[in-house]
């Protein structure tokens, strides 16, 4: 069982969110040999403001194009 | 000093999270021997679909009954 | 499903961690209506060292005495 | 790289969040020689009830008095 | 920005954990259209025993069949 | 209280460590109001190739000048 976290911005559609889990769950049981049902996948949202990166607060994410 | 968190979906009432974290607090100083007022817990909240397991989404979290 | 993690420190024996363990999803388990089964916890380790509360960096965790 | 998550409650101003990583960059960057730019931070945020710490619920925060 | 954490057992080579990053950077660059570069991943390791799933301690991970 | 988790590559010698922890101590404790002693801190360490940023896993940390 691989359990994975991923801290992101709030904001992505559910869409999104489905499309993103399935390339994780794709790439990681081809990757380790595990089925898919035993990949598990948290994401952890916070405020763009909430992440601090190369010395910058993150703007609110804006979805630019639908998926 | 144990210091634990836990990834959640958004939904549980705050007398579900006292019973949750009483229950925790009691079990983790009993089986450490540490006092239950040395036993941290953080309640991750995220919603349901951030939750992938077995290779679904999660659905929101529904309170069936009151506790 | 419940995902666990608990921070601590290195040096506890298999069976510590087993006794731990059992507890804990006893616990998460009575309190949810979860099964146990479904009551995932990962015992993250590192040396006493890296855990600084109370302003103070713990010792290596010594087992005073078998369980 | 120094990755750092901090779990908060909600209710900090933009800001206190400013002014609380500017904080920790300024030191993480001091103490390891990392470019500020190359301490990455994440604000992880839930609400008072979801910390238990001292055996208890934490309350709301609540920002007495603007920095 | 994404920074994914896994949480796995010590026992991977270091040309799995390659193999199994490059998987994951690729997924989440392709599902996101954020650069490769700018996917982020933590390998968090412990011990098989650390990892209680389905009620069960993990063994220890062997590599069954070199990749 | 603050409960921050750093995750680092392993090779910080214990002084390295406690200067490391100190700044973060002082600057938290500075900018939240909070007192030093309310501030905790996890260091969560794992090998340099666990680490994945800019896509190069890391090398294993080589401490150059003593501190």
């Amino acid at each position: 069982m691989a359990i994975l976290t991923v801290d992101m911005r709030h904001g992505r559609t559910d869409d999104q969110k489905r499309e993103f889990a399935a390339a994780i769950l794709d790439a990681v049981s081809e990757a380790t040999g595990e089925p898919r049902e035993q990949v598990f996948l948290i994401i952890n949202e916070n405020r763009g403001i909430n992440f601090i990166e190369f010395g910058q607060h993150l703007p609110e994410y804006v979805d630019h194009a639908s998926r």
